[in-house]
């Protein structure tokens, strides 16, 4: 049985883009090869290549104004790196909203000051701390627009004078903002993207070469772009992947028709948290509740196991929340069919009649 | 039809791997849940990386010897960085063999001074300089074994007082040699160990801690040791898969019995080479010509197209030699079978024949 997976991350991705990447292990596109065995720099991967770069910036709006779009690896925690590396000459602005944030400030000492712009650490991250003002001598500015931990979501991102440069990670493509208000964004591939292995980074080229330390070329974001994201051999898979991924994405409607849904998804489950007594959100300002991680306890941790056997009898998956929260988290990631989420407001209101 | 496929990397794999990897991602392990959607942190990922971490080592007879093995993203190029960045307080020797000896070179620069114990840039690096004298204070001594572009391989690796690090990226699980003469070996996957998007760094932990700089959390061998090879998100598919072909080369019979039929291989091909008299090796000395990758010519430029026609007509796939040296390069890595390299000999008897 397929399982109703809400799990964190790597996530579930549809079920077409499961087929098309299966189908292609065995024979890519009737060449006859594996898509495994092909090379990275044969005309038919540096299609999907370039495929995969242009519909990244498509899907957001971003195509003809200034922005590269790159395939890495390493993840967002290897962005937490290069990002001071390329941008950080004396001191930047961070917020710090989660664990994630947290580990990007941190590896961004290693290279200049870190102004931190606000923090909620105080309420173990359960709210989206003001900003308040921003110096104007700042190299950047960062924010983690989602926190898979927490649940939380930023709905505006203040701006000063500096760059913008926003950890997406968990809700790219999942929402429709003005993405052209940020100068570097970049999301591990595993949520709403494509299989774990790739990292998107999209960046307007002006706001490079402005540090004055010699930068490793693998690092490099400028020799990144001028190398159309392949200095070396690519994760192949991954990307082809994530174009899968990103196609179906444009067969859908685009962000705007997905963001319909997530909303619609994450409505129906708080909707019932709020309702259900026997639940409660972690995240009270309704304004701030993310619409992809949504976390939540049971008040009487007596019934959790009670919940826990009817949720897996029900073929729900990967709702346990992160150790650091504990209680539970579903993440609605843009594969998740709303016929899910109405699967888990059923054992939610199972677990109410029988309780 | 299946190709022949002789590219230099990504590069061919076992039909069984394929088939497995493949299913994997339709439904992991009847697990109800593709391979590409299972949590990094799940038991059942968790033995997978476990396992392939194992195997990495058995099969070079390097377990229980002070070794860890771990499996990173990035490729060969990111070590380059890595390496110099973790070992390289003062000084270290590099041998220069090639394009990517080269590369690691340049990007050490940015870290330490780097003596060059030789370089065969001379005679376009078609054969393997002597190492005359090694210093006594150099943090670590740097190889390529085998040289991809060039065809060369070395058969012994000069020691001198300090650690002794690698670059085996293609041609790792090929061969019998003494791995534990290394101190550090680092490949990427592309070749004899899985998909792109893998990395495999095997590690005395007894090298580390020796420099003064502070070392980001992503790029401190330490940490990802500490972490068990999941300091992040790993590229879960890319290390899934190099698990199923490190197991499928032990039901070879591991190293040992894969090295037999390499040589079996290569004898064949460089025999053809130095019979027909169209042909002609790019590296002489026969003691350094790689196993691995077979670079050679056609003398008379003008059969190159009818080589080309026959070649395709036979399904022999990715013999073209690199643009640096240009003629032609058959890369023989483990998945090849012998029967390939036949299809390919008998294509360039035809072409005697008919010329």
């Amino acid at each position: 049985m397929k399982k109703h997976n809400f799990g964190a991350g790597p996530c579930i991705l549809p079920q077409e883009v499961y087929t098309k990447a299966s189908q292609a292990i065995l024979d890519f596109d009737n060449s006859g090869l594996s898509i495994l065995e092909i090379s990275h720099r044969s005309d038919a991967f540096v299609d999907v290549m370039e495929n995969a770069r242009s519909l990244a910036l498509e899907l957001l709006g971003l195509e003809n104004k200034g922005y590269q779009a790159l395939f890495l690896q390493g993840g967002a925690s290897f962005q937490f790196v290069m990002v001071a590396y390329n941008l950080l000459e004396n001191k930047a602005g961070y917020l710090n909203t989660g664990r994630w944030a947290g580990n990007a400030i941190k590896e961004a000492r290693n290279f200049g000051e870190v102004l931190e712009l606000g923090t909620s650490v105080d309420k173990n991250f359960n709210y989206i701390p003001e900003v308040k003002s921003i110096d104007d001598r700042l190299d950047y500015i960062h924010y983690t627009s989602n926190n898979t931990i927490a649940g939380t979501q930023m709905q505006s991102f203040p701006k000063g004078k500096a760059p913008l440069v926003v950890d997406m990670s968990s809700d790219i493509y999942s929402r429709e903002i003005d993405y052209s208000q940020f100068d570097l964004i970049y999301a591990g591939a595993q949520k709403n993207i494509g299989p774990a292995g790739a990292t998107l980074v999209i960046i307007k080229e002006n706001i490079l070469g402005k540090v004055s330390r010699a930068i490793p070329s693998m690092m490099d974001y400028q020799v990144l772009i001028d190398k159309e994201s392949m200095f070396n051999t690519p994760s192949v898979f991954s990307i082809y992947t994530s174009m899968l991924n990103l196609e179906w994405l444009k067969k859908q409607g685009g962000v705007p028709a997905i963001a319909k849904l997530n909303k619609a998804k994450a409505d129906l489950l708080y909707a019932e948290i709020d309702r259900n007594p026997l639940f409660e959100a972690n995240v009270n300002s309704k304004n701030v509740r993310s619409m992809m991680n949504v976390t939540f306890q049971i008040k009487n941790k007596e019934l959790e196991n009670k919940f826990t056997t009817l949720s897996q009898e029900a073929g729900v998956h990967g709702i346990k929340g992160h150790r650091s929260v504990g209680g539970y988290r579903a993440s609605l990631y843009n594969a998740l069919p709303i016929s899910s989420v109405e699967v888990l407001v059923s054992v939610m209101r199972e677990l109410e009649k029988i309780s």
